[in-house]
Order: C-alpha cells, then sequence, then structure tokens
C-alpha cells in the first residue's frame, strides 16, 4: 500500500497544489482521480464535512483542504521548504495565501456567470484582486513570491492564476493583461515555466476542453 | 514605545482572538481602541490590502488577519503553546480554525438579516455549522479542543460563540440550544469560564448594548 495517497480531480485549481508539492519534494504518491459527479465512498468517509477534493491521506491519515494539506507536507517533508524559517515572514506568507484562496471563489463567480452585467462584476472584482497583488507584491525588497524557487506564496496565486487563464479561454476575455499587470503576468510566465511547475501542470487545452463542457452540463440540467 | 500593540475593536470576535492569545501567553500590549467609522492612519497604513482590524504591531512590523496573529504570536512566544506540535494534529487543528473562520458571516449575516425568510435561512445556515461541530469534535480520543488548557480551536470557536451568543440575545431567538447541541453548549460554558479567558471577554450587556446601537445606526442611513 502506498504510503501518500491523494484524491484529487485532474483539472481542479485546489487538487493542483498538493501534486506541485508533492512534485516539488519528489515525494512519490497514488493518485486516486474522483468523479465530481460520483465521488468514492472513501472520499465521503475521509472528509464527510466538506465531502470535497483534495484529500491527502498519509498512513492511513486522511488530510482535508488544500492548503492546510500543503503546510502539513511542508512541515512533515522538511527537503525544498515552502514556507520562509523566520516567524514573520510566514505570517506575511500566509497573508498571501489566504488572499490567493480569497480569489478563486470570484474566479468561480466569473465561470457561472449568466448576463453583460454579472459578467462585468465578476471581472472587476477579479481586477481589483490582481491590482493589489500587482501594487503589493513586487518590487524593491518585497520577498512574497519566491523568485528563484517556488514558495507557499506562487503555488496558491500560480493554481489560482492558471484557473483564471483557464476561464479567460472559455469566455473569451483576456483578464490578466500584461499591461495592466505587468508583473503578474511576468511572474505568473516564469512560474509556469519553471522546472517541476512546467511538466505537473494539467494540458491547458484539455482543462478548457474540460471545464467547458462541465459548463454545458450545468447549464442542460439547471 | 511598547514592543507590541494591538489596533483592534473591543467588541469584535476577531480581534478576541488575539486579545486572548495575548492574554494567555502574558504578553505585555499597548492596546489601540480603533473606531470603525473612523479607523486611524496607522491602521490604513499597516493594513492597506484590507483596511481592518485587527492589526497587531510587533517591533514595528504589523501583522493582519487574527487567526494569522494568533499563530505568529504561538511561534514567535512559545509559552501556553496554542497548536500541537506533531504535524497531523497541526493540521486537524488548523482545519477547524478554518470552519470556525466560516461561521462568522453566516453569524454576520443573521445579524444584518431582513425578513423572517432570511432569518430563518441564516439561522440554518448556522444550525449546519454547529451540528457538524457537535458531531465531529467531541466523544472518545476526540482531541479537537483542548480539554484542560485553551488551544487555538478554542480561540477560534470561542470568539465565534461569543458573537453568536451576543446576537442571540439582540435578536431574541435561541441558537446556541443545549439541547440540540449538548457537548459544544457544555464546552461554551467551560470556555468562558476559563481562568484568563474569563477575566478578559468583553461585558456581555455591553456588547449587546454596542451591536444593537451598531444595527440601528445601520438601518438608519439604510
Amino acid at each position: 500500500m502506498a504510503q501518500v495517497k491523494l484524491h484529487g480531480f485532474w483539472y481542479s485549481p485546489f487538487t493542483l497544489r498538493v501534486v506541485l508539492t508533492l512534485k516539488l519534494k519528489g515525494i512519490p504518491y497514488e493518485n486516486i482521480e474522483e468523479d465530481r459527479f460520483n465521488k468514492s465512498p472513501q472520499l465521503l468517509e475521509y472528509n464527510p464535512v466538506h465531502k470535497k477534493t483534495p484529500v491527502l491521506v498519509h498512513d492511513g491519515k486522511p488530510l482535508c483542504e488544500s492548503m492546510i494539506i500543503v503546510e502539513y507536507i511542508d512541515e512533515k517533508w522538511p527537503q525544498y521548504p515552502l514556507l520562509p524559517v523566520d516567524p514573520y515572514e510566514r505570517a506575511q506568507a500566509r497573508f498571501w495565501v489566504k488572499y490567493a484562496d480569497e480569489m478563486i471563489p470570484a474566479v468561480g463567480a466569473l465561470f457561472s456567470s449568466s448576463g453583460v452585467e454579472e459578467r462585468e462584476n465578476s471581472i472587476n472584482k477579479i481586477w481589483e484582486h490582481l491590482k493589489v497583488v500587482e501594487q503589493h507584491c513586487f518590487g524593491y525588497e518585497k520577498n512574497i513570491f519566491g523568485g528563484n524557487t517556488i514558495n507557499i506564496v506562487d503555488i496558491a496565486f500560480g493554481s489560482a492564476i492558471k484557473f483564471l487563464i483557464t476561464i479567460e479561454d472559455i469566455i473569451e476575455v483576456k483578464i490578466l493583461d500584461a499591461e495592466k499587470f505587468p508583473h503578474l503576468h511576468s511572474w505568473f510566465n516564469n512560474f509556469k515555466d519553471a522546472p517541476v511547475i512546467n511538466e505537473n501542470l494539467p494540458d491547458h487545452q484539455k482543462v478548457v476542453a474540460f471545464i467547458k463542457s462541465l459548463l454545458q452540463k450545468s447549464l442542460q440540467s439547471s
């Protein structure tokens, strides 16, 4: 039996955080692909509160909530540390991780928005978020992102932005505009091309096609 | 100049988490009471992203987000540890802290709900939350709460439940019912009577009167 198992969705930004963390640290694991319309009894048993992926099972013990899993892995497997050692820098990192977390529902709302006004509101909300990151996370002596190595903030925002550019392609609107957000745009390009990240990001066109099919399914059933 | 300063609202569940943590650890600090309608320039400078309390300033460096501040204090001042040492137990604790965090907006929604249906929806949402805690956090070998000592989950839920019972008194509906939630009800009674906690919880009647006055103000201006 594998020591580490991951229950997840291959296309999910939340699962992606755990995948990238495991890969960066070189931890072998068994991947258990869940079906969002028919989740496994194990998943429901492991996460009875939220019934959601990802769930990491380590030595038979389940862990839930993507960023909590990432911190657990970082504490348990110290190679390639993702959080800074200094408590103040750790708190700063956690602040931005939380901020990235708050961005994903806004992207989800854009994905399921109907009508011009609702879509514009969603885009404005995401822009507000991106503006804050552009303004506060880059520049002289700001070591929020990892720079030459990947850190926990890169993982949190990387998965959120990966989700955002998927939705961009589906709704055919550019949101992470290079002129509006030059630092963030170039940071994401570096992030996605970094070794380990590049090899483990799900294929963009495949994710776009899959998320599109989910959207059509939900429109048909509503 | 004091080494530790806290910008907060005396009646806020979020500020309360930081106050209790500082008091449990015996850390002296300067309290800076903020006015929610006229926040200090320092607060806005310290928390430019959210412009919210609490903000802890330690040696001139600001920290934001209540539970991130609590973890920072726990890492920086190891006396009276609030998080378990074992990474798996830490992850469990963080899971329930996050769950407590998700409960506060539901209580806030109840507070500002208008009309019978909206209020009932809010109450049902809170009940769902309380049911989960009642079901998963108590019983044989479940060490989610601290038991004989206060831990980070006690602080997270304690502040949320303190807020809930304030709102109960304002809207005159019992929500944390002793028959429905026997464990949670008795846990909260023990929590609020524990030394240090008891001395530092804001006076119930004063908070009720103050929150009532806030509600009236917001009704007048809407």
